[in-house]
């Protein structure tokens, strides 16, 4: 409640601030018997990391360190804390915002909740996009603990500026879109490196679309009324910074349909089956078993170079402010594994919930089969 | 976690089924001295009951019943529970449903996930939107609550079939939808009457979208960073049955805007503010103290009366399905109700962590204001 | 957090007051396919219900209405919502008190708490132990649902005045104490009646010391580091009113206890087992399977027919009381009901949490063991 | 609920092992403001440490490192993460023990609960009471932010062996066994030290009772009826490794004793009073603001230079085990330290759930007196 934990069973607790020492995370509620190494969590880490021209030009490493819960390489049933160290801080970048609160941004914010005393304006301090290092790290265990059902999340950039990919791409295009330096389908990448690269050099940014398909989820996740799988899903994707707006199967688009039109035969092959999946998935709150689709919408970060109207706080006159820190002229792009570690996180959680995925132990045999099957989903797209 | 309470400091657990003996819920955290009466609850019930053509023709009084936390008219801190008996439940009905799971409906859920030999087939049981009578009752609660900062939540709805109100209306239009048989503004009334009332003829359904305006909401609400004010609407909003789709502010359209065309100048005239509030009242997930502005999608309800597809369950084998239950031909005309009470439940919840409304008792001074804004807020649009 | 709900996966929220409509409980996370009637429900309460001369004699048929989460007598997977009314409120015995808080008792604190002017003066409102029939209705669920372990929970008066039991006796005479109209076991029942009437009849009361074993319960209970099982008991046993200690195995005169005089052999013979069961069933706050020996202390209740000094909260002046309203000379007889409910209540939640009772849905066989053991479990003693 | 993390408002979770790389917490809930140096959290850690001869000659600098949180020396509403290496784990003395679970130890629960395969055996693991160093951190700035309202938590050894300190000392006595090396009053230090030099040398262990005393508690903490004050002091000290037994005020000689001997009036010195707080300041489980008075019970570890029956793990076949490791001789001399954090912690937490103090922000002046008093706290004594 405190704000900084997620999940119930499978809990994650972050700690840690843009400029400060390190950034962090416990993951309580990992099974015991779970093979794990540092290398596991930074191969999740290197989607996420700046680096190219398309992204920020912060240089970190992001070379996770697991301080605890693991003994002779496997997890113990307790709680795993993971330590990623910032290494290229540059706090004199952030002097003229110490006093110039950043529109668009959570400053204004943390100043009104915390104090201006108390302010860390460091990069926006705990508020700045850094903190979800903490979430993609913990993530990869997530997703390491889906692959004992065989689940796979994968996203990518849907719609930006003038791109839109209309029809959801096969899943192994998707997937491999980790792969592209924009984050989206090979057959598209082009297109948007483009667009980021003109948005780029104009100094200015631009938001965009994301959908992402969980491939062979578990039924019957969620709990009515309250804790549905798509209320839960809503909560953690919108909890990323930049976040906007989710929608599941059609959407927004919904108003202007009829119930005649997303009529959806209920058929059997062996298991309850649906013919065109129009609910995306989920159904009175729970997963049908179908692949789980949804969009969520990041807001073009404020972050551009561009003169800008605010405050100052020495005397509460107008003032303007240019930011010149290192940023994303589109963050969706290192925000799509945010996001996927987000619907692996609250997945992990709901499947502990309903029983499918053990809460205290896996088996020898378990924890094989994950293990293969994260061999094979890391050489996947190579 | 088990699914049907809601909330940290102020916390609702809801009961019932659609066609069981009552709806009911227990309302945690309402703080002692609040004056508060059924005839309060039931001025909320009254916007979310069946009852015009446009709507369901299920007839329920909804006349709630207090039955604890209620002395000598006010509130005493202790749980408050509440009963809205199910007078018009019409099972036989749902005998054909009984082995044919609806699709596009939470019938098949909760086979799989409940056993369908333990299934309540009658109007859906729990997964019905009946259950959210319940949630309105809480919400009246929090709505009063809300009234000690003078905050109030509206909705109307913004979006169906061919129609789309792209400006948001002032916000007294939007209060007073709720006089409406269509639950949008007056301009707009004759259009949406005519859509439905078609929709209806043809036996169909339609979608909507809705959005919700808090009027003067608190500033500082929100929790870094999981229990983001953000994240928490979500959650709630998407709890709702029927409900596919949330945004803030800019929204879903954010993928063709640019940083600089969402720049939104910071000024003080005695508070912070912003210009444009762009952002939707919200900025790093903490309210800002502007007007919080968000849309939710509702999908065409599945229940029409065309054939439809689906499996026996007698036999696996496919078989056809007409609904012939009592159905709203646009669940979003009585889910707007459902969606204030959401908004106004988080809203108490946030605020009480943020020590704005105080979590354990009302001072008398301040049960009076409450108790005078509440008189106006009933008056209004009469 | 709100305080009227405990438990993880197995959720229950009380409501109600000692002078209100009625009493009732919402358990969330019973799972589908319990076989569960009105009838189970009232067994269990009988064993707590006033109306012999040892105990109040206030006269409450206490008959449960379970009106949600029942289809075809079988639970459904969703919230049970259990009513008791209260028949035989006697309000105008409580005019006294109601200037008069009653020294011992929660008056003084709900008045300071909540305020003088909203406070449920009558038998103490919402901190009376009648609350505690909603647990006890909630128990009988959770200890129906241990009977698929073949746990059973029981406990007897071990001491009280210058009764001591000092050996733990058998499994078989604890479980049939709760035939006696004293709570305890049979040799010792007539030394307990002479003892509680004699205090009755001085218009005094007098404190006990219960003893709860938990027969055949699983192994592997309890969540390090915060939540063990030693923690859980611990917390819902404290929530009784009336208790002010809690112990398990040596409990407190472990201070004169050598680690020598403690040790206790670890054996085989088919599973882990502890010769002597010195730590009471639970090392390193998770259970071993051994039987979980604990117990409480129940403090003489404050409602004795003596006069007392308190405040005359008119004037703020000394006054004397003398309690007029029916009252139990010594609480832990009908308190030993309400333990044994909380202990069940604790182990199922955390039978969840491990895995070991399922949280979803039973199976049909599951089913009916529990069905055909809680017959022979209500035949005992008879 | 995965175990690791305590508390609502005021929430800590914490992590590493006896003989892993650290120990640590993350304590989330701490408002903004508050001075707080790495010194503060050592000022406590030094009373928990090892090193004379009473206790384990495990050599521990415990030198706390917060690397989140503060920024410019206070706290930024963030939360804070506080790390403490283990400099000297001896990991070889635990060679003996990988296959030979310890009697009386958590390490067969472990073995049971979490596989045998995944055991981290060094020292207990995750078991070991080391881990109470991370809550001894948290609770440094649980007892700062309680001198907010001049709340003082603090513990003494009231019995062990032969010893027992009938009458409750004066509370700077209780206070100032902070700087005895047996954690007991000056007058009975010499006795106690007997005790424990005579059972060091016999290579034995003794168990202990503590008395906890709270000075000036703020009034109206603990909400009914599960989260009573009572119900969570006795859950979070319950938490502790050894601890078997929490009572408060009669506790449990209540058994003997008879309404009329507890009666204790009422009375009004410009707020309310009771003559003898017989309750322990607790009352309808909430705070009467008297003292707080409570005992545990600590058992004797189990680690003892005596011989010991147990299992060979390799062949499940009876064999002896020594253990050899350093250990405590009365574990509970450091546990005083740990018991007063745990019910700082549960103080802090409540006081914010009652809005007693501030969850978000202190004001400078707030922030000054904290700061007074926390240097004339640390200088009593001297």
């Amino acid at each position: 409640m405190s704000g900084n934990s997620l999940g119930n069973l499978f809990k994650i607790t972050t700690f840690g601030e843009s400029h400060g020492k390190a950034i962090g995370v416990v993951v309580d509620g990992v099974p015991s018997g779970l093979k794990l190494s540092d290398e596991d969590i930074f191969f999740e880490l290197k989607y996420r990391r700046p680096g190219n021209k398309y992204v920020s030009t912060r240089k970190e490493e992001d070379k996770p360190q697991i301080i605890s819960g693991i003994f002779n390489g496997k997890t113990t049933g307790m709680p795993l804390a993971i330590l990623i160290e910032n290494k290229d801080p540059m706090p004199l970048h952030y002097e003229e915002i110490k006093h110039k609160p950043r529109p668009g941004h959570a400053d204004i914010a943390y100043i009104e909740k915390y104090g201006y005393e108390n302010w860390d304006y460091r990069g926006g301090g705990r508020s700045s996009a850094r903190e979800t290092v903490a979430r993609v790290a913990a993530g990869a265990i997530a997703k390491k603990l889906l692959l004992l059902n065989n689940t796979i999340v994968a996203g990518y950039i849907k719609a930006s500026g003038d791109l839109f990919i209309e029809e959801t791409p096969n899943f192994d295009e998707i997937l491999c879109s980790r792969e592209s330096e924009v984050r989206t389908i090979k057959s598209k990448e082009e297109k948007l490196k483009e667009i980021i690269e003109k948005i780029r050099k104009e100094g200015d940014s631009i938001g965009a679309m994301v959908e992402i398909i969980v491939k062979n989820p578990p039924k019957s996740l969620g709990e009515p009324v309250f804790n549905k799988l798509k209320s839960d899903l809503a909560k953690s994707l919108l909890s990323i910074p930049g976040v906007v707006g989710f929608e599941y199967g059609i959407g927004f688009k919904s108003y202007k349909l009829k119930g005649s039109e997303v009529m959806d035969e209920i058929y059997y092959d062996g298991k309850f089956r649906f013919r065109k999946n129009i609910s995306g998935g989920i159904l009175g709150g729970i997963s049908t078993g179908e692949d789980i689709i949804l969009r969520i919408a990041f807001k073009p970060t404020s972050s551009i170079n561009k003169e800008q109207k605010t405050i100052d706080m020495n005397n509460l006159k107008p003032t303007t402010l240019s930011i010149i820190g290192r940023h994303d002229p589109c963050i969706a792009i290192r925000g799509v594994s945010v996001a996927e570690s987000m619907v692996a996180l609250t997945l992990v959680d709901h499947s502990m919930l309903s029983g499918i995925i053990p809460k205290v132990k896996l088996t020898d045999q378990q924890s094989d089969i994950i293990e293969k099957r994260w061999s094979e989903f890391k050489e996947k797209c190579m």
